[in-house]
């Protein structure tokens, strides 16, 4: 009858609850009688005893809109355990553990929050305790090694594709010369840049430049490939990556002088559109506009994509059955079976070997020296983001679930 | 077998479209045997004959794709014609007129549109032209008087609402105090940013403070409103209009040194969100992040309202309607029946008292001495949200209607 705790961790995904409710359904089907708690406010609200019961407080209904709910609905953190495992942190957390009665602790997250279950089970282990340790694969940015794909980047690269697709038309309703500059999260890796690509129509049709992290940016080259867009048509749509930097290393969005740190002290991505804005008026004199498609591409639930979804609930259904199992230091990740349609099935890979990783996008997908991507990562997304799930709606609005504060 | 010839003008809507669906249906319906003629880049494509046979170039299916299609299918333009009726402009136009044996001149827009059909009908009169001047009514911003509301308004309203209460879900996620400022079309009317009000699930909760151009906004104000909200919520949302303004008329976003202007003289506001977001950090030292909904918002198909794509269908048939009629130098206006549900008949009002006009948000809506929006105005705007499209999905995309270039 030992209970499960689960969290959520780092930036907000489309599908994070989704992974929350397949964990909780799970558990409650596996019979163990057990109950799931919630950590408020991740590992860091654990710390402080901020629990919720959510097999006592979440019906099946709340249950059904958990699923469609984009956010986090535990509440997040970003708080990394300390990297010697014997600060007095450690046992104090797994005080909570026996205190609460947890035998399996879930964590739903990226690259950082699996930084926090590897340590975890290491320390767990270092104790000989019977905790077991499971992380789920979470973020937008689809970096995770050891996994074909992340949840949570179907349905940022469905938002990313259905807006550029729409900006697209916006921008071509007027006969004079524009550009239109579309910034794209993603600090290090261009998967949800790329997927900007879906959105043209036709060869030949905009998003005509797309320019990732992974290929060096520089405005000479920027310059020649506005100058061969506009033979192809006079209102160009360019997407780019928040991180895209030169040749130096150094990110265009340094080129101002206006760079800060947010309060973690990371540097604040926010100015590539706005410099290339700038840029594209002095040496063109055109119309331009510079549009950051800011946090609704990873939160956004109208424009998710179910398979997505559903298989965000399978890595969450995943994660229990291997705690149950007595897996543990351990990622749920997802495999591509070989062949023509598209098949996925799950695995358990070592969690040591994903933290603090990286998966860059591949530099043989990035084409036209660096301006556009190939039909091979079509090949790969597309399945990413197929079907709709059917939303809930009140009043003309989604409806979704909620924590009051 | 007079022919109609239709045009679409100013910035692009989610339903213009359907108003074009709308007018081609009805005039082919009508049994006339007349084609309808689509005017590439509106009055300014039409003076260098650039014209399609709509009749002949669109089939059913495209129409019915036509209608879900967001942003100016014909494209559009920002040609003011000139004051001078005896401009040689004139005569050039009504010639184009006779030799495309053009009976009815419908022209789908805003403002500036309505500005065109009242010249263009005055000039026919004092020709005795027999060609009729019907204008359909468009725009996001709502501020067309005589019409209860405007297509365009109800899509952009329900994307606005959509999508903050989605911000409002992703900015609530960590313990730390907050404050996003979300900024949002309307350079002068405020009705798009009040409908952020819709976002707010109970008393109390986010958008804790909006802001229209209809109240002066004052920075000291702005800074005890945000200590007030800190009261009642670590993590604040303030929406906030592009165009707000202090008592003295200057606007928030000339605070800054970089205000611009666009090719058309017009000064660009874009700042105002950047500028309150340095405020807020300089006085607070809270996280803050400023997020522009910009062009989305104006042209999403995807978050667009079913009640609007239906009431901008209905416009385009009444213009049509009309102009068989015998009317001239109308604009198809909205009346909201009295009652307790929702019901709209259509007018047809004279242009020449809608164009140059500007229907400001009502002050006795605007409540919480300037930061907050009353119940009246959801009684207002909440049936104008209501429904949603069954979408046409391609690959796990919008599939839309587009002109190749």
């Amino acid at each position: 009858m030992k209970n499960l705790v689960i969290g959520q961790s780092g930036g907000p995904t489309a599908v994070i609850n989704a992974s929350l409710y397949g964990a909780v359904k799970a558990f409650k089907e596996s019979g163990t009688g057990g109950h799931v708690l919630g950590m408020v406010n991740g590992i860091e609200g654990f710390l402080s005893d901020e629990v919720i019961d959510l097999t006592e407080s979440l019906t099946n209904e709340d249950l059904e809109l958990l699923k469609l709910t984009p956010a986090a609905y535990l509440g997040s953190c970003r708080y990394k355990l300390p990297e010697d495992l014997t600060s007095e942190v450690y046992p104090a957390i797994f005080d909570n553990f026996r205190e609460m009665n947890i035998g399996y602790f879930l964590y739903i997250g990226g690259n950082d929050s699996m930084d926090t279950v590897d340590k975890l089970s290491r320390y767990a282990a270092s104790i000989q305790s019977p905790v077991r340790f499971i992380g789920i694969p979470k973020t937008i940015d689809n970096d995770l090694v050891l996994t074909d794909h992340t949840p949570g980047f179907g349905s940022a690269a469905k938002y990313v594709a259905s807006t550029v697709r729409e900006i697209v038309l916006d921008a071509s309703v007027y006969q004079q010369k524009s550009v239109t500059i579309v910034e794209i999260m993603g600090r290090h890796a261009g998967w949800l840049t790329a997927a900007s690509r879906l959105a043209r129509k036709y060869e030949g049709d905009n998003p005509l430049l797309i320019y990732l992290p992974e290929a060096p940016f520089e405005l000479e080259a920027f310059y020649h490939d506005l100058e061969n867009a506009f033979q192809k048509n006079p209102n160009i749509i360019v997407c780019v990556s928040e991180g895209i930097a030169d040749a130096g290393g150094t990110f265009i969005c340094e080129y101002s002088d206006a760079a800060k740190l947010d309060s973690f002290g990371h540097k604040m991505l926010t100015g590539c559109g706005e410099i290339l804005e700038t840029f594209v008026r002095d040496k063109f004199g055109v119309k331009v506009r510079s549009i950051e498609l800011n946090v609704n591409q990873r939160c956004s639930g109208m424009l998710a994509s179910l398979t997505d979804i559903e298989e965000a609930a399978m890595a969450g259904e995943e994660g229990v059955k291997a705690a149950l199992s007595g897996e543990t230091g351990k990622m749920i990740a997802f495999r591509r079976e070989s062949g023509n349609s598209y098949h996925l099935s799950c695995t358990a890979e070592d969690v040591n070997k994903i933290c603090n990783q990286e998966k860059k996008f591949p530099k043989e997908w990035i084409t036209g020296n660096g301006c556009d991507i190939s039909e091979e990562f079509l090949t790969y997304v597309l399945p990413l983001i197929q079907g709709e799930p059917s939303r809930v709606m009140e009043q003309g609005l989604p409806k979704y679930l909620y924590r009051r504060p």
